[in-house]
């Protein structure tokens, strides 16, 4: 089964929030302290994994938070992902990445992503163009989220400048609804911060599968976001990060991320 | 003493070529086939340092090809950077990473890139605007390279867009050097498979550093690329890859390396 039809699936059951597995140590409970860097990584991430594998429409974990433990965390990603390969087969994992370069090195990450690491989509920047992203684009079976409108203060730099009369990031998100999505598994990242640019996004990208950040911790509002994002075949995940893996710094921390899951998921679906 | 300080030292010595550090295992010599990968990576890398390292302006080895095998494509990497620094101290490490996220995000990437790893300046992408980029930014004594014009065919896509009356691309390079260089750490990539776009991002970036891939195996005019990038202090590294680290596919390839990059030094300086 494809990443998008994987994604179908999990919409019809009602499950629209992504979870950010991105964990530091010196925020992790004192209970796996005396873990080494690769088990109390894991570890953290499996608990969290366990209680909340049947609510969830996909885990986000962000290369950059296990690249910098170096060896160790990139053997805690790669443990990661295959644990909820194994065990939780039907939840896709997006390796959050934000990659971007020419054919060949493309060719590369798309290998260190999808067969090395074993995850079911990628996050990508737009800035080289979809001939750059082919390497990406042509593993029809794996998913690639393109950049958009991203959900930090100085996104308008550059993806609000106008471009003959619309915006960039609008210029982005049509070009991969209209020319990079050829195989059907392209989405688009849009963050919660900014719900006017969830509705543009969405009249320029009908069909595209919308990856939203920045809700919880980062402020933006999840049932806003949801409701701007959503089409009839689901269409969105909501992308819960800081606010559910630390939502308790004591020993019922998975338990407390899976009453926020279940929270958040309760107000997306009122 | 600063990635930029070293940079101009090494200009005044007439160091201007970049070597990509980018090993492929199946193209690989045959002399290294029985080592294990983390070895045979390492090996190859050390072998093309031992003889270019007096003639280099800096390597440039992409972070993708380590990735794409796994751990041990990581400790290669790591393995690769302590040995320029242990043993070539005056030769800086770039990390041609194209990293580009949010801020707390873009903290780990530079935890990863900087201190984990030991690279002594990094490749970004603009998209994302200078807020995200500062956590790199404000490493004062590391280079940050944010992407301008890229030298790929499908570049235009999105860099030429028409934004107030110039390319997007020439918005990115004037960007940087009015506003994201407040640290005077910044350089800007442009290909040199495009001269004319050189010429513009010089005149709209005159002082910045310029990292120009894309001579030799992808199609570019070195000596072209060079004379219109050139400033006062230097202000350029040319980047040569395939063409130098794949010089020869026998026992000799460091020495048929060094004969590369002593050609095109040549042709540059001539």
């Amino acid at each position: 089964m494809t990443f998008m039809d994987r994604l179908r699936a999990l919409w019809a059951r009602g499950a629209y929030i992504a979870v950010s597995l991105d964990p530091v140590l010196e925020k992790l409970p004192d209970t796996l302290s005396e873990f080494s860097t690769d088990d109390a990584l894991f570890a953290f991430n499996k608990a969290i994994i366990d209680e909340t594998a049947d609510l969830v429409g996909a885990y986000k974990p962000n290369s950059a938070f296990y690249e910098a433990e170096g060896e160790a965390g990139i053997r805690a990603l790669k443990r990661t992902i295959s644990y909820i390969a194994d065990s939780y087969p039907d939840v896709p994992v997006i390796l959050d990445a934000k990659r971007g370069d020419i054919g060949n090195t493309s060719e590369a990450y798309a290998k260190s992503a999808f067969d090395e690491l074993g995850a079911d989509a990628i996050t990508i920047h737009p800035y080289l163009g979809r001939e750059a992203a082919e390497p990406y684009l042509s593993r029809s079976d794996y998913g690639v989220f393109v950049l958009a409108r991203t959900s930090n203060p100085g996104a308008k730099e550059f993806q609000d400048l106008m471009v003959d009369g619309e915006p960039l990031y609008m210029r982005v998100a049509r070009n991969v609804s209209a020319d990079w999505n050829t195989n059907g598994n392209c989405g688009l990242v849009v963050g919660a911060t900014y719900v006017e640019e969830i509705s543009n996004v969405r009249r320029v990208a009908p069909e595209l599968p919308l990856l939203i950040p920045g809700a919880g911790a980062q402020g933006g509002d999840a049932r806003a976001a949801f409701t701007r994002a959503k089409n009839r075949e689901g269409g969105v995940l909501i992308v819960l990060g800081r606010s559910v893996i630390y939502a308790s710094k004591n020993e019922d921390f998975p338990q407390a991320a899976r009453a926020e899951v279940e929270k958040v998921q309760k107000e997306l679906l009122e």
